[in-house]
């Protein structure tokens, strides 16, 4: 197993790579055709340009309710003589729309008509030409370029097209893509009855998340059953699909250098290897070849890499088939809110939120890991750090691609500092009372949050810091590293912080003292932390040294990862909150009830989103979901403390 | 017929109504919800929060190539001490991706390894614990709040709710919509075999755009078959629909002022009307109202009220139905290319072709005209011009709603000049070669062109502006107008220019001298056109008197005008090209072949785009296609005069 591995050698930059993918795979001939019906056009792409076959309007029509007339019939009429027109022998009544009948070129509206007696109408003003008339071929005439070839067809278009007498057109064929799952890990949701899945399983997200991206790029994408790894089949399967009508084909999953991943054998041996490996992260291990002439993409398996490798590379190719531009996603300036570290000789692809705080719009860096999936959905925008460039300085701006609209970016919340399961609660409850405005939280413990608050790079900061002197929280907090700014501080929750103990509390663990007996294993919390605070006082209070806790030194940043070194049976105990022993089925015994407020700058405290913020924190819903999640006192929510 | 028209009393403004809508139509209950395979959920948008149920990974987890280890089995490794580690024994051979056997909570790389024999390893650095290990729920854990209420579904969703252990989602029903085409003129396209429209009769386009914008908003919409205008027959089909499971209800046409338009008395009969008549061009006769307590809108009928209409209250309905913003488009700073007149007392929206030439983002108002439909297709962005404001003058900057992206408006050459069939070609020539670039004309005649190159708002402007001293074309119009510019002169066509008249030619008219004749009346070009030009030079030339010629003060500003002029009858003949006469099937007497030219400034002239329109224009496809055209000659084509 530990032999024949792979090195990449000779990688690609981001730019050659694509380079290869469009120049090798840049068409001869003309993309196949398809003839459609014109209500099916829409988002599909012209293969020949379009020319009006008729006329709009097709006939002279009036354009307003009242009498057509021939305009040199009216001229001289004027207040001292107002002429007389008889209907139906020199006007006649049109309502708009309606066919201008022979010898008329004007409508008189029905408002400057002075009816005589029911066939007869007089005018004080005379009509010009043509006046509200439309005439043929007003708006298209027949035989006028209607759309250019390659055009993509939107709703507007169809009122053109069917105007125009158009009803059928020819049109591009959507690439027909496949997309084969390959990985013995892999699981597909359908065969997972309930929640039920073994250690080392994972479930195939990946070739639905790209066939839906595919699907949105205008491309036929189908999924292919996930595939062992097993030579001969994936050897049967690809040559099977290259001789199919198959346009594009992809694996996922196969192109990391672990000594399953057989990807690059079977085109080895099948056709062609055009690049392995690209300078970019994630996305590295992209493998890209050809089998019977038609592009072969090996789509790394972590789902960041998966995506990224898609929009860099296929999708420029789907685009390329079409005849449409691969767009660059609008972006704008931003601020770092820390420093963002990078390899050099990579391209980084750093997912950030960003959020609009007073005059800057502010960047925070999410989780750089390939797998992490959320790190991509909870994204406004993506940061690339350039392969010649070893990080970003949290001073430096920087553009970001934006892959949220920015007026839903300018109506974003964003809250940083310690985290709480209410604050889920609370973004979800603000979606329900209100279509505009997102709470975007990051979790980087109480003084984090504060010293985000002092640089001004959030609208507001979860805090739940312990004053050792008095046992108040917070307050003091704010007057020591905030002593110039004008903040609020409103009260959240109260809750419980406590012993997260496997199941069945094995060890026994009963109060603060279990923790310096020698079977126990602790886990600590990181400096700065709320928590971690809370931990020191507790331990002063009952004469412990830290010294005699094993695992003192061990630290994790959030509760639940305290909660999964727990559960992994790496520890005995951590401190953390109720709701992260719930979350991973774990014990939990009550230590302390601590405060956890919102720290609000006075300058953001009034701005509408955050009286909106504020009004879902008191109503009675909230707190009724809060209480529902068990460990959560509502007593105070929604107070201002200071 | 000419009694009880309507006149638009208490008309709202824009907000009023919408307003009306938004509040009268508020949701007192959920909105009804469904539940749908998690494959099927792209667009959909979630009735509940979705909290995920697994965790991800759900196993501790190899993130690289190696052996499992228990880091402090390796602590005190170095250079000169390595450490041997037994395969099987205390390490064990994983790839990415697996579980991380029992007792190790680390990897070491594959790399870092010093095989001593098949079974032992050696290493000469310790691992530090999670070392290369993906540790449950580092992505995603368990109960943590994936996506809260109301978020909309988009691919890259897909891969956390998989991975997150959700399969069916509950989610909005999309709202049931119903769009019943009103109008005995009305036809369906597929109804019309082949091209044969009676005149007075109008092809029902603006259901199938109403119904594609409606499912792009996310509604279930459903086109009835149009109806005639018929008190009765419309009655009972909306109480019928009013009493189905449809949501929204839509007639279109049926709410001018016309005579015809019953749909008005239909509501008032059947329910309630809320809004008769907003401050908005187009869209002015949108008609509101509720039928058994369910939004009826009576959509204008000409195509862009239709969608003005529709985007402003229906759409906002629609959003409000599925709890999603209705989010404004992007905005852009324009300066428009002239004055743009407007009326006091309605909000216009201004279509307008916008260009980026060097520093400026210019934008040039399309037909005004609520039955044009093509200037939607063609527009680049909006302009509203609020109820106030009386106009905007070329020197405003004002804002543009962009209807394109921003990419694609720096991609687009900006003509603006004379117009001439072969620039159709051209831009669909060049859309066949670049994927990027967009040309874009205006057509404003040769003196229009030759000003808009002197004011800095296009990019290249097409000129046959005829020197009457020497014969020669453009030339000296460029230096007398454009003395301190540096400009460049490509020759795009020769073309015929000659007599327009009816198919036949019954006056027989065969030379300028026929155009004195008593019984032929003519139809002229507007001054500072090329063709005007050309006409006065052709008169002096052959001694005749302009006042001598019958409707020389008549002014048409396009070929195309002239030509319907011919078509309809209303005069015997005009001067224009080739292209224009046979596009609506008129004979064609050829009278002289004229120099058309592009004029482009230096400074645009070596742009990436610029270039790849010259080549396209010397390419011989481009010239083949012209030439097909009759009535072209491109022997000069491409050539640079100047």
């Amino acid at each position: 197993m530990k032999q024949n591995r792979t090195v990449y050698l000779k990688m690609k930059t981001l730019e050659e790579a694509r380079d290869i993918v469009l120049n090798h795979f840049a068409l001869t001939d003309p993309w196949p055709q398809e003839i459609i019906a014109v209500s099916e056009a829409v988002g599909r792409v012209l293969a020949k340009p379009v020319y009006a076959r008729l006329s709009a309007p097709h006939f002279h029509a009036a354009a307003m309710d009242g009498i057509a007339v021939a305009a040199a019939d009216t001229f001289g009429a004027n207040e001292a003589q107002p002429k007389r027109l008889k209907i139906g022998n020199d006007a006649f009544w049109v309502n708009t729309g309606h066919v201008l009948p022979n010898q008329c070129d004007a409508v008189v509206m029905v408002e400057n008509l002075n009816p005589v007696d029911d066939n007869t109408m007089e005018i004080e003003s005379p009509a010009f030409p043509w006046q509200h008339v439309r005439k043929i071929g007003e708006d298209i005439v027949a035989t006028e370029l209607l759309f250019p070839q390659n055009h993509r067809i939107t709703p507007y278009c169809l009122g053109a097209l069917i105007s125009g007498g158009i009803f059928s057109l020819t049109v591009k064929k959507r690439p027909n893509l496949i997309i084969i799952p390959t990985g013995s890990e892999l699981v597909d949701w359908q065969q997972v009855g309930e929640i039920d899945l073994e250690p080392g399983k994972v479930l195939d997200a990946n070739s639905y998340v790209l066939r839906s991206l595919s699907e949105a790029a205008g491309a036929e994408a189908c999924r292919h059953k996930s595939l062992m790894d097993d030579l001969p089949t994936l050897t049967d399967t690809l040559d099977q699909v290259a001789r199919s009508n198959i346009d594009i084909i992809l694996t996922v999953g196969g192109s990391s250098a672990g000594s399953e991943d057989y990807s690059k054998d079977v085109i080895e041996n099948l056709g062609e290897i055009l690049v392995h490996g690209v300078t970019i992260m994630p996305g590295k291990p992209v493998l890209i070849g050809k089998i019977n002439n038609k592009p072969f993409f090996g789509i790394p398996g972590y789902p960041v890499s998966a995506i990224i490798a898609f929009e860099q590379f296929v999708l420029p190719l789907i685009n390329q088939y079409l005849g449409q531009p691969t767009v660059d996603r609008e972006s704008v300036t931003v601020e770092p809110t820390r420093k963002i570290a990078s390899r050099l000789g990579l391209e980084e692809f750093v997912r950030v939120k960003i959020g609009q705080v007073g005059e800057h719009m502010v960047a925070t860096p999410l989780p750089r890991g390939a797998g992490s999936i959320t790190s991509l959905t909870e994204a406004d925008g993506i940061i690339r750090v350039p392969n010649h460039v070893e990080g970003l300085k949290d001073s430096d701006d920087v553009r970001a691609e934006l892959l949220r609209p920015r007026s839903a970016i300018r109506n974003t919340l964003v809250a940083v500092g310690s985290h709480d399961n209410t604050l889920d609660v609370l973004a979800d409850q603000l979606k329900a009372q209100t279509t505009t405005v997102t709470l975007s939280s990051s979790h980087v413990g109480s003084m984090g949050g504060l010293m985000a608050v002092k640089k001004g790079v959030c609208h507001l900061a979860g805090s739940h810091l312990l004053d050792t002197q008095d046992g108040s929280y917070n307050v003091s907090y704010v007057k020591k590293y905030l002593p110039r700014m004008d903040v609020r501080l409103v009260n959240l929750v109260f809750r419980e912080q406590g012993f997260i103990v496997p199941k069945g509390n094995p060890k026994q663990i009963k109060s603060i003292a279990d923790l310096c007996r020698s079977d126990v294993r602790f886990i600590n919390r990181q400096g700065g932390s709320g928590t971690r605070i809370l931990l020191d006082y507790r331990l002063e209070q009952s004469g412990i040294d830290p010294n005699d806790v094993s695992g003192y030194d061990m630290e994790e940043f959030t509760h639940m990862s305290v909660a999964v070194a727990v559960l992994s049976d790496t520890v005995d105990v951590g401190l953390g909150i109720h709701a992260a022993a719930k979350a991973l089925d774990l014990d939990f015994i009550p230590v302390v009830t601590e405060q956890y407020d919102l720290i609000i700058p006075q300058e953001h405290f009034t701005s509408e989103p955050m009286q909106m913020l504020l009004d879902t924190i008191n109503s009675d819903l909230f707190k009724k979901r809060v209480v529902a999640l068990g460990g959560y006192s509502t007593e105070k929510t929604g107070t201002i403390i200071l």
